[in-house]
């Protein structure tokens, strides 16, 4: 069974527990709780829900509940799985003892506040240290399997995105598009939907998230489809606008001004340029055409585990790119009235620049169905 | 567009603002600020993300990024539409200076650590103060309004259902079962899948949360199916097995002992019964047969907003049962190497005792394909 194989090849692995270990070591902590799941997972290739990973200088523990053990001793065999039958306190606790950790490392940003002050009480006298973005650091690079896994979750989608659009007839609704798009992605090996597809006919494209309607497509309609496939746990993201039959005029200045702003900003990706600087050469370029009001979201977000994940190409964000950085570049400018256009590939830092790594048509010329 | 209209009648959403607002008054802060995302459309109907509400004695702010402007002022035009352009805690802070408010509740299960480190340091001098489980208690007693959305989305997984196993044949795989069953969900007016269908063949199902796989479907083969739709934001959540020509005689004893053991804990619902004491009737029946030590989760979930939900039909929750609470019931048994038996109906609790809201079958003979 896919999902559940041994995910990442051992040394992968080892990898991330020194990396995750050594930033402990400079933390000065004892041990470090990890109760984000996808940070789980990234750490130990075990996929399973309502877990908790506790990683030690010499030692991995995986607590999960009775559901799961068996896919734990599977899917993490370098991990000591603790089978739990109470609260996460209570099976942290017999663990901070028997190692008798004095500081413990929590994430702060994947851990409420409620939950912070029950493992409190249940460790004492230990201490709980906020040791933020560990792992979340890590993620940020992509290494050479992480890529791969994403180019996957890239082809799956496009491949049914083809599919789906040959199909497309005047009459059909968004909400027949998007299920058809969903089916073709699933049949060809993705887990699921990164997300619901959002199919917009016309004037509903005005609303950046539009969910589909049983609004019918018509001749002359633009259709705004954001999609994407999750593959092995690894998600893509993608938008394209397509017409039906034809392109009308205003859409075609606001499709070229688009593709535009993309080019430019993509044209800027390299490892040291500041995310705000990415952002701001798309901004630019439609301030020029007069639309820049009318893009209005961020340029961009990091993909991989999660759909949306660091880092952030948007306005206020000073920090520089680093090669091993996957992130989206989607420009869109919305119309109340009118409709909307938004342009959205996935793209590679590398060392010399970037690649786009999605390669489904955007040329107006081929958007026309 | 369905899933942007007003949901909710305006009445419906004042008696919950109503009824949060008194418990808020009892709290003795001045406002709360609702940051879990499900909270917030429960309380103004607005589903977009990256939002956050603030509730004051006579006035509903409902903070959000540009992206979801337009569906803001449409989905609910009682609250005051605010768009935010820096992070959460800069647009927080002078709607708490505004409202001179001295203590602003805040929901600890919802906001992490870091969050509210951030916050409390914007909002000074005003004081943070948990005030946990606000709209959660109110959201575990469904109205009309809401049993009626979670039958719709029983229907339509029960119809996607009975379209997908006319359609079973031996070599089939799990994976294009489960992709045919979301298909047909969402063709039949689905926003989505409730989750990723399991389905699970033969030994797959030993394990509670397999995913499908390549593995193909043969004569003789018992399927376990775990499916739920979403429609209008509410889900639903069935199990059943399917048997493909005949059913083993090892399945057969399991089916019946986990048929028994449901039966038996539908029958001990009714308002006043303790969670556990449900849970146990189920595990009761089944330590009779020799399979107790084989049920390895909790009999049930509550199921409504959110696919779970509280309460837990589980081994210490001493909590009692009350009417208008929705949940599944979801005995099970896994034996290694041989397979799984899950059977799952949606139930409310009613005043006289329940009423279970699926229809699908789940007549042993009735399971043969």
């Amino acid at each position: 069974m896919p999902s559940r194989r041994v995910h990442q090849p051992p040394s992968v692995i080892a990898e991330r527990l020194r990396s995750c270990r050594h930033r402990i070591h400079v933390k000065r902590v004892h041990g470090y709780l990890v109760t984000n799941e996808t940070d789980q997972f990234y750490l130990t290739g075990f996929d399973g829900e309502d877990g908790a990973v506790l990683v030690l200088p010499r030692r991995v523990y995986l607590l999960t509940d009775g559901r799961f053990a068996e896919e734990a001793a599977k899917s993490a065999p370098w991990a000591s799985a603790v089978v739990r039958t109470g609260s996460l306190p209570d099976a942290v606790r017999p663990l901070v003892r028997r190692h008798r950790l004095g500081r413990l490392g929590f994430q702060p940003e994947h851990l409420s506040v409620s939950a912070h002050a029950a493992l409190r009480r249940a460790v004492r006298p230990t201490r709980l240290v906020p040791v933020p973005q560990v792992v979340g650091r890590l993620r940020l690079i992509k290494d050479e399997t992480e890529v791969a896994a994403i180019v996957k979750a890239i082809r799956v989608a496009e491949s049914a995105f083809r599919a789906v659009v040959r199909g497309v007839r005047p009459g059909m609704t968004e909400r027949e598009l998007a299920a058809g798009l969903q089916h073709e992605m699933l049949r060809r090996g993705a887990a699921e939907a990164s997300f619901p597809p959002i199919v917009a006919e016309g004037v509903n494209a005005s609303r950046p998230h539009a969910r589909p309607s049983d609004r019918r497509i018509r001749s002359g309609s633009a259709v705004l489809i954001d999609w994407g496939a999750t593959v092995n746990h690894y998600h893509s993201d993608l938008t394209r606008v397509i017409f039906v039959r034809r392109i009308p005029p205003r859409l075609r200045r606001m499709y070229e001004s688009v593709l535009a702003a993309q080019a430019e900003a993509i044209r800027a990706i390299r490892p040291g340029v500041r995310m705000c600087e990415v952002d701001a050469r798309a901004r630019g370029l439609l301030k020029r055409a007069g639309m820049d009001r009318r893009f209005s979201h961020g340029l961009g977000h990091g993909l991989g585990l999660d759909i949306h994940e660091p880092p952030r190409l948007a306005m206020r964000v000073t920090d520089p790119l680093e090669a091993g950085m996957v992130v989206t570049v989607e420009p869109g400018v919305y119309f109340p009235r009118l409709g909307g256009v938004r342009i959205e590939d996935d793209v590679l830092v590398t060392d010399g620049g970037c690649r786009v790594l999605s390669r489904v048509s955007k040329d107006l010329d081929a958007m026309v169905v």
